[in-house]
Parts: structure tokens; C-alpha cells; sequence
């Protein structure tokens, strides 16, 4: 189908689920599922557990954990707390094993200028910063017997900085050592049904493109030194993928709807590739650069990463 | 075909368009259009003269100017001064018959909050208002022969004042008394490659939905009691839109496609209405609300509405 | 004293602190103070009874309630909420005697473009703004027994739209007729003590300059039709005002110093008018203009604009 | 005088001005002054040749070039560009030893949340911004013969980050090895009449505090290891500055007057200290952390961060 082809995905759980329509099993990849019906939060966790299985999804060896939370678009005060700490314990998961005082960058990712890409810098806005404090009154300043300081960069795009984020990033952790970096990033869906009411963890850091393999640009532990979780939220679809999913449904319909089975007989000649093709051309090329978004993207985007920072800011301040 | 149906555009251009598609001929709307090669700046003029054409077109009757400037979209300062003059010239024919000092009133519509929709308040951010000052020290304290005094208004939108848009308009011309208002808004657009590089100036004010009629929240002469000129750009398309389109071509290819003759034998005996249900279940419900926008909208609105904000100084300026 | 002559302040509060130095009682003015010492908010009412007391002022007849908090200016959303509380409450007994669904218009008064005088446009955009709902569903369909529909305006500074703030005000109150305007602006106080920690309430609308008379710029109920209640929060201090109290206190230590007696006997020699006339010009002229704010005036206008909108949405949502 | 004592300039300029008061002339420290008075441009170079020099003027050994353009804070295009031409000279002056291809990394210092500190931020934000191009396409793509490769970074201020600001520079700097950092800082100066028509260059970088030693937190050759050009805007004056100054012409005009001889004789009989001890207390502590600035802050610093941006773009584009 089209979309094993060209279409693009950040979350895993839609790379996933890709495979699932055609009911194949994926050597290397274990899904575990768990609604928690009360609070209306799905939590999908995608294990990739071998080279193969990074293969085949197109995305590096590691956990993936996604919250789907219908209500997360809408203001309410009460459920975003309840996403809040939901995530603030799968993050838990996520960091390296448990050591006292570990401290912790926080890179938030992507264009402040462009609201569907300003998650991150937003998320970095709303932090409790305490390195400073530590390193000028020690720990004891902060009342508390446990302390994690927490650091915050918000890098810019390379259109901005001329620079890689990965060089960023990497400059910076060299000179402040930070235990653990997590990296906030606004995601692209495939679905435009998953903008701004899921939140991917994941501890394989960022990897743009395909994913796979030791690119250079990867914000992951290879290149920037220390561990690197990511948290990410669709905020986009591509508008050629809405377009391709559109077309591709129509193909089906016209392959199994009675009223049209003439048309059906017809492309049942054709395979997958052939298919792709036919409908490649049709997707008018002035498509690249644009993205499909919410109409109230700025509200959402605001109060999505609220709670971002709202769990980040206890996990790391108690 | 889809679009007469549902499809949504605020060009008039557009909207003729889809009429020469099927070599259609509308009584009551001429069409004259005129391409600069030099200056690359495509000026079509579409004029409504009769109620039967202004209800074919779905537009009231008027003159509608369209400058479509694919240059517009980059950041090229000499350039836009040059569409940003072209403007001025058509908008000095759209005002009422040239009047000494006849002031103006700027309102400009949108949510600043939303980037594509904030080019109303961007324009009127860039105005060099004068209004109070010749109010204060008369206009030869301007230093000029003829002034027109300036004055503008962000009004918001019904989410952020609870009212119509229409009624803060007619209450503050009913305070001022202006010569005349030039309501500034965004647009949708019904082809994507029209985005940031058009504009349409025209003489009927603005007709939310279908446009015809004497519609309650039209900010028209009608509605607010002096003559309102439009200036629109087309900064989204509706993801519906996008999909529709694509569909419709995929379909057109069927029909006429060698290798899918089956298809389009079978296509062939439905009819358009037909044609049109038989796509639009396959468009998620879930695209209402969302709109397609290029990556880059922040600058290019902020581009164009400074070009559009130097055609109205140097117009009412001099 | 030098500020009898000069110094500029919006809060009634400091006006009678004024003459309280010397020990006057104003006829036409009644104090009251009320100190929570638990929530540590000090009340102090001022009414203005007559109008000869109005002279004395140099403020119109009516109320002022002026609220103290020192903890407004740091973040403590439990404190905050007090406060909205106590503001609600205060603001219940301005309002015009109470009557069924009372619509409301808040107008955001002053520049978004500059931080300390961007609290009115900051508390709009947080409003729960009703009256387009209830104007197309009815009142019925708020689930409340009781519905005070909310509109709101934000109509900008003169430099920025060429008009009186009142003549879009009134504009907007001829057209949508609502019971009761709330208008909201930051103000000058004289004590940089009292900056973003000081909300004065007020039936008595928004007077400029020395406020008394009937100033055609005013936002009264005599120029726009309506009560008009003001809520109003100190954020800068005027650079002149800085300087001049500085001064005068320079000078009274003179005057009673042990050690500067000699100087004290000099000065002795001056009446008050002599003396500011010797300050007066050492002042430097382009202090004009310059005003006084602390560093974080961006984080605490937000802060309390978000306490005024919780009071807001929460005196006329329920 | 007082301001020997405590007053704060980021001005070496008006750190010289002190000293000339009291017609000092200072070992170390060199003086050039130079008026283009068709262009009303004032340039003023303070060379600080020697540590004792250095220890005098408290800053470092070093250039400073001070640029003061009257209409720096008024919109007037052709002005900005003369200054911006101006500025683009001497800072060749100050580059390093012409190189071919000489790269060079902008960091725009301050918060860009609080306006006269956002200076550094948007200057940043202006820039044709090239490393990456040049990278990616080899400096043949940029069709020029001479490429200089032109990176920036917004660290953001401790308070957000965690860092010491010089912690983010040198990361950055050992990461990507620019030949050499040119650093944009919002100033303190101590005339409120040179705020955002004053422009300081200097070939020592960035010296908080008192500014001379080697300050773990300076950013300098010393601490980042790679040239440090610093271009400064004076865009606040300390609130307590403003006070002590006129103070200071309180004390002065009664020391001299005819009329207050009788006080002057007093007063004569107190040295400096004694009189900056008199002036200290009356100066409120409440004062700290309290700036003056003028009322157009956001836009003056907008058209002055465009004015430097335009001399880098100039100076490094072609």
C-alpha cells in the first residue's frame, strides 16, 4: 500500500500499526496495550528488541511508549494533571537506572517562530530550573533530600543557528555534564485524528529521517555522550499524507464496493507499486511544505506543553 | 464535478475557474485579465454586473481585482515594492470618486493569535496613522496640500469579544465617520500554489459564507454605512479542499486513462452528484477544523502584510 | 510639599497618603482600612463624597477600594486565588444594583505592544467570553439558572488607531448595549513600594490627567452611556517621580539633621512652592518619557492580569 | 562624587566621562573623538593600553568605539543605514587580522521575554544566517568569492537555562570552532539621554560586574578561546542612578548657589564619602532591581537590533 512506501510517521505506534493491517507479525517487535477506561488514556508501549525489528519499523533498538488522551486537546485543568503524573511515572521508566542527584538537560527542540513546531521551546519556558541554585548554595539550599538539577537549551533550527542541533546539544553537555538529556520535540502523525492528544516517550533519543542507523545528526547516547529520552507530540500531518490515506481508501472502496466492482476487477490487475504510481502523480508536487494542522493549534500546543512541564518539573523537583 | 458542490474558495478568480473548467460562459460576469512579463505580476479582473451573475458566482455584485505575484511569497524588497505600487493603482480605482481629504478607516479582521489568520492585525500594526494628529493640529500640520486621514481598528474575533466583528465596525464608523472602511483579512484558497502570492482587492466589502444576500455579519456599505473595500490574501486551504481535489483528479484519470478504460467505463455512468457521494465518506470527518498551510507562514504573512501596509501609507500618506 | 504641585499617581490610596503627611483632614473624604492578616491583604477604601472633596483629590466623586498584596508579585497560585476571591467579592459591590443576567463589555485598555502597560489586553485574552453563545443559543443553554453574558474589547492606544479610546468604546456600547462596562488599565503609581502588588477598584470609570471635570476623553458613565467600573494595577512609576520624592527627602533630612543644621536654618527660609521650583530644574528634562518598572515586570503583569481574568470569568461565569 | 563610589555604566565612554569632571587625566587610558556633523554621527575610542589603565577604568585592556547617533531612536531608514555602514567599518577594525573565510558565531545574549533586554535575541533573529549552506554546497554555491560563514546562537539568561551563559558559549565554540564570537548585549548606561542612540564595539568581549580579572563568568578569549568582538546597546538606566545623579546636582547647585551659600558652606565642610553616605539612605532600597527606560523601548530596540543585524549581513555577506 502507499503508505509502506513514501508516507511519513514519527510515532512507532503508527509504524506499527501499518503492519497490522496487513496482519503481519514483526520478529523483533513486542506490543503491549492497556486503556485505563476511568481516565480515558490509552498507553501503547512498542519494544523494539533487535536489529531486524529496527529494520523493519524503520526506527532504533529501544522502548516506545505512547499516551493517548482524547482529551488532552480540550482545557481541563483536572485531566491534564492526570496526564501529568501518568507520564511523569513512564518517564520514570524511561531514566537511567535510578541514581541519587542525577542531573538533567532539558533540550527543547524546534522553531519558537512556528506555532505547530514551538513544543519544545514552550515546554522549556515553563521549567523549574534549579542548576544554578544548586551549584551556587548546594543542595541543602533547596530543603530537600534529594535533588536532580535541571538545565534547560532551547537551540533554535538550523535555518536559525547555521549550526546542527546535535552540535548544540553536544558543546553543551561536554561542558556541563548532565546525567541524562531529554529532548522535546514537536512530531508529524500520520493521522490527523492523533494531533495533539498523544505523547510519545521513548529512550532512544532522536533519530530525524528513517531513523535507523548512526546518523550524524541523531541527538541519541552515541552522539551526544550521555542517555537521551525523548518526548514528543504530533502537532502535524504531512498534507501529502492526508491526501494519500483520502486516495487510498477510495482504491479500496472501489475494490470491494458492489455498486463498483467493475472498477474493483480492473485494479485488482494492478499491485501495490503499480498503484503507488497511479496515484503518486496525482498528488500535486506544490504539496511539499505544506502541513495540515488544527485550526486552534496555538491553544493546544500551549496547553499540551503546559503539562509537558508540569511533569517534568515534579519528577525532577521532589 | 466535487467543488460545485462543497468546495470552498473567497477568490473570485477561483470561483470563474471553476466555470471555463466546463467552457461555461456567465451571463453578467466579465473577465479581463492582464499579465506584466517584466514584472511577473499576473492582474485578473473580475466584474459581477448583474444579480444573476452574482448569484452563479456566489459573489456579490462588483469589482473584484486579483494580483497573483509568485514572487511575493520570498523575501525580495524591491519587488515588493513593486507589487506593493501595483496595488496602490488598483486600489485608487476601487475607492469612491476622489473626494478632497476623505479619511479612511482600517480595520483589520483576524485572530493575531493564529498566524494565518493574522494578517489583518499585522497590517494594521505597520500603518502610519494620522487621524488624531490632524485632528489635533489641523492638516497643514502635516505639511501637505491633501491629507486623508488615517485611523485602524483590530477588532478580534467572535471567540475573543463576543461579538460580531460587524458590529464593533459599524459602531466605531458611526463614532468617527470615515469616508470610507478597508476591511484587511485572510483568506482560504481552494489551490494551494495561490497561497501568499495573490491578492484580491475589491469594491464589496466582505461576505462571510456564501456571500449573497444581505447577510447580517457582511461588513458591507449596506451593514455599516459607508462603502467597504476588501483586501484578502489567501494564507490556508481547507485539508478538505486538499483531499477533494486530489480525489476528483484520480477520478478524471480513470475516466480517461488508457489502461484503466474499465475504470472509467464504469465511472462514466455516474453522474456528478453521484460522483461526489461516492467520495466524500471516504474524507474523514475528522479534517473539519483543519487547514493545509505552508511551513514557512509565519514570515511570508509577515512579508505581505507589510507590502500591503506600504501601498496604504503611500496611498493615504501623499 | 513638592508632589502637591507635580507628581503624578492613579491610585486614590497615595493621593490622601498625600495629605495624611500633614496631618489634614479632607472634608468630602472618608477612610477605611481593613487588614487580613492572615492572607495578608490590606483594604483600604477611599470614598470621595462631595464634590469639593473631588477638588481636593483632584478625583472624581465615587469609591475606590484599593487591595495590597505583596505576595501578588511572585508566583503562588493558592495566594493568587485569594486574592481573585477578595477582588470578586469587592467587585459585586460596585457593580450597579444587582438585576437578572446583567451583560458585561470589559475593555482592555492600553498598549500589547509594552509590557507594563499591556495588563488590560493580557486580562481579555483570558476572559470566558459568553455573549455570542448565549446571543445564539440562548441562556438556557449555559446550563445556569443565571447568565451575565461577557464581551470584550481590546481597542489599542491612540498612536496605534488614530481614535479617543472612548469613541470606540462608545461605539462599541451603542451597538452591543451591554449594562455595565469593566474597564481595565495599567496605572502610575507614586511608591515604586506598590508596583504589580496593588489592584484599585473603582465605580467611577477611567479619568486622564487630573481626572476631574468632564473630560471628553474620559471612560465615564456620562460618555459612554453606562457604569463604568475600572480596575486598575500600578506598574510603572513615572522617572520624575522617582527623582522628585528622592529629593524632598534630601531635603527634610536637611532640615532635621543634627549634623546639617546649618542647612536645615537655609532652607527653612523657603515656602514649599520655592522649594520645589529649586528641585524642579534639576531634574533633567529628558526624563520625559522614562519610566520606572522592575526587571520582571513581564512575568508579573501576566501573573496578575491571570488573578483580575480568574476574579472575571468567575463573578460572571456562575 | 557618588558615582565614583557605586553608579554602574557598561559605557567605557562614560566610565571616562567621571574622570574628565574632575579634569583626571588617566595614565593607560587613550581618547580620540571624532563628529561627522553632516550625518550627526558622534564616534568617541577609549583605548585602554595598560593594567593600570585598566584598574582605573575598571574594564579591561582593549578597544571601545562608541558610535552616538541621536536618530538612532527614531524611524528614519536612511539614517539607519548610514549607521549601520559606519558601524560595519569600525567593526573591520576590530575583527582579527583579516583571514580568508573567516567564520564567525553571533551570540545573542540576554531574555528575550523582557524587552530592553532583547536586544541581543533579535539581532540574532535578523541575520542571513550561512554555516550550514556553506557546508552543505561548498562556499562556490554561495557565488561570491570571500565566504565567511555565519552561525548564532540564543543561549537565553541563567534563570531560564541553568547555565552560566559563558558554560553554552564555549560548548558551542569547541563544537564548531568559529574563528570568532561577536557577542550582542542589551547595556547599562548611566545618562538616560544616550539610551538607544548609542552603539559600543569593543575587542574585549563581554565583563560582567566591575569587568576586569578573569571572571569565570566573562566571556573573553580566555574563557571561550577564541576572539570575542562585543557590540553593546545601552537600553536601561539603573533606577538608583537616576536618583544619585540628581542628587548629586541637589548637593552641587546648593554648593554654589547664590541664594544657598548658606547650605553650600555646610556642605563643603563633608568630603565625598561623607556626602555619598548622606545621599546613600535616602536612596530607597526598594529601588533595586528597578530600571528606567523609556516609554518606546520595544520599538527603538527593534529598529536598532535591525540596524546592527544589517551591519553584520553586510559585513559578512560579501
Amino acid at each position: 500500500m502507499i503508505e509502506k512506501y513514501s508516507i511519513r510517521t514519527d510515532l512507532a505506534l503508527e509504524q506499527k500499526e501499518r503492519f497490522e493491517a496487513d496482519n503481519v507479525e514483526i520478529p523483533g517487535v513486542v506490543l503491549e496495550e492497556n486503556y485505563d477506561e476511568e481516565r480515558e488514556i490509552r498507553v501503547t508501549t512498542v519494544r523494539i528488541t533487535t536489529e531486524n525489528g529496527a529494520r523493519t519499523m524503520g526506527k532504533p533498538v529501544g522502548n516506545y511508549i505512547t499516551l493517548e488522551a482524547p482529551k488532552l486537546a480540550v482545557p481541563d485543568e483536572y485531566y491534564h494533571r492526570e496526564v501529568s503524573e501518568e507520564m511523569e511515572c513512564f518517564l520514570r521508566q524511561l531514566l537511567p537506572a535510578e541514581k541519587k542527584d542525577c542531573s538533567v538537560l532539558v533540550a527543547g527542540l524546534g522553531n519558537r517562530q512556528v506555532t505547530p513546531d514551538a513544543l519544545g521551546p514552550y515546554v522549556a519556558d515553563n521549567l523549574n530550573i534549579t542548576r544554578h541554585i544548586v551549584k551556587e548554595y548546594g543542595k541543602y539550599a533547596m530543603g530537600k533530600d534529594r535533588v536532580d538539577p535541571l538545565s534547560a537549551i532551547v537551540p533554535g533550527v538550523m535555518g536559525q543557528t547555521g549550526m546542527e542541533t546535535v552540535e548544540i546539544i553536544r558543546g553543551v553537555v561536554k561542558e556541563t555534564k548532565p546525567d541524562v538529556v531529554i529532548a522535546v520535540d514537536a512530531l508529524a502523525a500520520r493521522n490527523s485524528k492523533r494531533l495533539n492528544r498523544t505523547i510519545q516517550l521513548s529512550d532512544t533519543g532522536i533519530n530525524p529521517g528513517s531513523g535507523v542507523g548512526n546518523h550524524r545528526n541523531a541527538i541519541t547516547k552515541e552522539t551526544v555522550g550521555v542517555p537521551v529520552i525523548a518526548i514528543g507530540v504530533p502537532t502535524v500531518v504531512d498534507a501529502a499524507t492526508i491526501v494519500s490515506d483520502a486516495m487510498e481508501s477510495l482504491i479500496r472502496a472501489m475494490e470491494t464496493s458492489d455498486t463498483l466492482r467493475g472498477v474493483g476487477v480492473v485494479l485488482q490487475g494492478y499491485n501495490a507499486a503499480e498503484k503507488y504510481e497511479l496515484v503518486k502523480e496525482l498528488i500535486a508536487p506544490h504539496l511539499n511544505g505544506m502541513f495540515v494542522t488544527p485550526k486552534d493549534v496555538d491553544e493546544t500546543v500551549k496547553r499540551i506543553s503546559y503539562t509537558i512541564s508540569e511533569a517534568l518539573n515534579h519528577l525532577f523537583g521532589s
